[in-house]
């Protein structure tokens, strides 16, 4: 079936349903980013295989919202489809809610499933239905009704994370969490997102690929804690510890009825943007409804220092993946055949040689030449490129460990590089030094450090469309906030904070460059001006040196250069055999 | 009379008059940064002549808030007296707000004058002593009541700013204004902040030294504008331009009065930040009161072209007596008598002697050694230093022009300076070209850019308190709004802004550093990313080149320094005598 086709079986749904506008976005029941198969709707009825993205379907037309990171993808992938690409954050683009604005018309009906629209969007979806004299249908899964053989829900088993990987009880953590919960004056506090229950109860999953969570809601109360979670996900060992921990299983889909049943005179803490709207109308309309970020949220960006102990010795592992990955390549690109899912597949297996690797942090972004432009290409059977020995190749993979979650990019030569690309590797590494090496004062925030690293690719009269960075979770979302390096994150950057620095330069139709590393923000000293912190790479693996156009940088950029290498060696060197490791020594020399 | 005997003296008014707490600020009753002689009231009791600061007298205590730029300068005039200081925005210290809900006690009067309190503060006022059950009485004028000889309010002539210096005309202006008054829905827009009043109507005046303003009020309707002004202070010239241009001219002290008598079902414009508490109560309650930022404010921001054209012209004028300033000092040093006043003096009638010169634009700070460790210091005949032919003095002066109006700072090595010193200097000079260099996106924001100054001082682990620059008026005053470099300043970069950028190194006791151009924000080119834009100097004066630790600096900003001076020299040398000339040769030389 054609995304055509589909779209018309929808508007059969929507017509018999007296439906003028239909909603499909990229959400699951929790507001994931990454959502399990069940949940692909806008995948399946669009085509546009991107993670994020927003479908919109009229009587007449349809279109798709998606960001800077895919609009070359999504061109791509909606060419053959009736399907018009609104690039979101261009120029004369409209947001969803203006062009709801300016095309809803008195008495028209606005649907979409509640479950997989957030409580935010559902205010705004609400407050313009009322301007216009519209009203709102939230029971419909059209999607769904349309989907022969869709996936069944995730039932994997989940897993409890022990003390030496976690760092912290879960006595530990709700006892900080319900502090947060008297401070905020509430009863009852309501967790539907999946990181957030994993990191609290110290359990973890396989129910989204890559992001290793449980399918699951939370409620807490200050005298209970209920973990609303399928049984058939649940070992014996799992059902020990929540017993010994007094939490209360309840079936995954007794939720909603519970919500039902709070009593109205309770105050309620949620966060508007992490639970769905339906979460929010089975609440009794009388309960007083708190809207605060899950405290849970601030809590595991600020890892402990066990965490961070391990996230380090994560890093060695995949900076050994990664180095043997890259030796390979850099000897064997043009003697072997090699594609871009061959890549993909050879960096997968080298980290699945590392002990405690569990699966893959996101899928493998591996693009070689002009499919770099595209800033998060999968490579497909349709696309898939034959590496050749010259021009650059772009890889962003990570993995999931017992000790932590990675994510690493580097833009390799392959032989020969244009002058201009390398002018361009260049600036990406200034901009990745830049802020990379920035001391700064405690109290800076997000939008503070967005610029230092954008203004070396500014200076090039170019930008990249999108975050400089985000915070990384512990055995987690690859993605994770408050932490993200933005031009408006207002977020203050707390010691032991991880957050990736990932700048880059995208020339459709000819490269694509990024160079990521994750960084650690520490305090350093104390004085008259306040407490100073600086950021330490946690990231070990080498920064090809062939493509540096060396002119380009200054001292203080080759010192910094030289020392990340020198750190790059020391630590991922002793993993190495002898022929990895002297191919090492020279990619990590001073320059 | 001592500060403490003044502070009795209103302790007794207090008392008699039932109130607990008394605020006296710095204002007058426009809000102005800088006030006539009349209204010195903070300054007349405390004897802290900073710019900036809240004095607030209890029963038995006495307070004094004052900023960064101030701390050192107030620590040693509160000294004698028994006035604590709170230096703002340090950890632990409590704002006025904050140390009035600790302090205040159910039933307690806070009394002050309604007219030197903002719009926005008396809410914040209100609000607080709602809370703890306290009450306001903004009646009286304490300071006016004890102050014998208090000087008069100033009776200066107003004078016309010609089309060929201001670029638009009165009508052109008016007509702009009413288009945002029809946006916001506006029917009476109330001016009070007098450098608005000034840009306004195209007029100046001399009632506050170094701001060219009139003490004035506006009421603007879609059938009158009415200038509230003192009579005595128009000229026959003025008199024949206002009938003109349809301007109606009454009394200042008129004003309070006509408030009353807007009818109630108007929407009254104005701006809670700028207007003072009696002119909001005067207003009758049931008008619809719209709080917005004066259009004005953002009007005159951005610069017309023949202003641009003018600026330049001022800063080169300016440019030529600071050359000629630095050659004197330079040379003469150690060789006669020469103090701090002595510079301010000299760097004064070089300016005198530039044609379109009026009055310098704020008290020139001239400080040898360690007295520039004080921001804002102005020596006075107590602390008058002699200049030694060592170590660094700080000059930061400008001057009003019909060309515009001009700040720069010059820190400058006398003799012989110590390493630590040049260390300072050149980590100023480094953030100066930072920002000065950036290239950047159309959308960049004011606290996008302020810590791509501050990075290179963060290195060494210091820290400048207060923000990296300002907006400057046009032949007004020198610090205007809304472009301001600031961690937190939310302001969009336009094209044509003038911004200072004066970034600097204080270390308390031993040494001050600040070097400060103005920059001009221009657009460059558009592109698919947006709208490019950078910024270029428009302060003509060398940057002293003794005191540079030459390793310090990159090649690229090495290039930047070579290419000011190269400006420099262009602009200036035409106006010096063959002497002044082999110096600034010398002086501009590339390194």
């Amino acid at each position: 079936m054609t995304a055509n086709e589909k779209i018309q079986k929808i508007r059969k749904l929507m017509i018999k349903n007296k439906i003028d506008f239909y909603i499909i976005p990229s959400s699951d029941f929790h507001q994931s980013e990454d959502v399990g198969e069940y949940f692909r709707c806008r995948e399946f009825v669009s085509g546009f295989t991107g993670s994020a993205g927003t479908l919109l379907i009229t009587r007449e037309k349809s279109y798709l919202w998606t960001d800077g990171r895919y609009f070359i993808q999504a061109e791509k992938e909606l060419s053959q489809s009736e399907i018009h690409l609104f690039k979101s954050g261009m120029k004369d683009v409209p947001t969803i809610s203006e062009f709801l604005k300016n095309n809803l018309e008195k008495d028209n009906v606005l649907g979409f499933d509640g479950r997989v629209v957030s409580c935010r969007e559902f205010s705004a979806y609400e407050k313009i239905c009322e301007e216009k004299g519209c009203s709102i249908e939230s029971r419909f899964d059209f999607a769904g009704e349309i989907w022969e053989n869709r996936p069944p829900l995730s039932a994997k088993k989940l897993f409890l994370l022990d003390i030496k990987y976690c760092g912290e009880s879960f006595k530990s953590k709700i006892k900080r969490l319900r502090e947060k919960m008297r401070e905020f004056k509430a009863d009852i506090h309501i967790i539907t997102s999946l990181d957030d229950t994993a990191w609290l109860f110290n359990i973890r999953g396989r129910d989204i690929p890559c992001n290793p969570v449980v399918l699951s809601y939370a409620v807490i109360t200050f005298d209970e804690c209920v973990l609303y979670v399928g049984k058939n996900k649940i070992t014996d060992d799992a059902c020990k510890y929540f017993s010994e921990n007094n939490i209360t299983i309840k079936d995954y889909f007794s939720f909603y009825d519970d919500l039902k049943k709070i009593e109205s005179s309770k105050n309620v803490l949620l966060d508007y943007e992490r639970i769905n709207s339906a979460v929010y109308n089975n609440i009794p309309y009388e309960a007083v409804k708190i809207n605060k970020t899950n405290p849970t949220q601030d809590f595991k960006a600020v890892k402990n220092e066990t965490e961070i102990k391990n996230i380090i010795n994560a890093h060695i592992k995949d900076g050994t993946a990664f180095t043997k990955f890259m030796y390979w390549l850099k000897n064997n690109v043009g003697k072997e055949k090699i594609t871009e899912i061959d890549t993909a597949e050879k960096i997968y297996n080298l980290r699945k040689e590392q002990e405690g690797f569990i699966e893959t942090s996101f899928d493998t972004i591996s693009a070689y030449g002009s499919n770099a432009a595209m800033m998060h290409y999968t490579a497909s059977e349709n696309s898939n490129s034959l590496l050749l020995p010259k021009n650059l190749f772009l890889i962003d993979s990570g993995g999931q460990y017992f000790e932590g979650t990675t994510d690493i990019t580097r833009t390799i030569a392959l032989g020969e590089v244009e002058k201009e690309m390398k002018i361009h590797y260049t600036a990406v590494l200034k901009s990745l030094i830049a802020l990379s090496n920035t001391k700064f004062l405690y109290g800076t925030k997000g939008y503070n450090f967005d610029a230092i690293a954008r203004k070396p690719i500014w200076e090039l009269g170019l930008d990249y469309r999108c975050a400089t960075g985000h915070g990384v979770g512990y055995l987690l979302n690859v993605h994770e906030g408050p932490n993200i390096f933005r031009m408006s994150a207002p977020f203050v950057m707390e010691e032991n904070m991880i957050t990736t620095v990932e700048p880059g330069i995208y020339i459709e139709n000819s490269h694509g460059i990024r160079t990521e590393n994750e960084i650690l923000s520490r305090n350093t000293f104390k004085n008259e001006y306040g407490q100073f912190m600086e950021f330490v790479p946690v990231t070990f693996a080498p920064i090809d040196i062939d493509p540096i156009e060396v002119s380009m940088l200054s001292q203080e950029e080759k010192n910094y250069l030289n020392n990340y290498h020198k750190l790059v060696f020391e630590k991922i060197s002793p993993f190495l055999n002898s022929e990895e490791k002297e191919w090492l020594k020279i990619y990590t020399r001073e320059i």
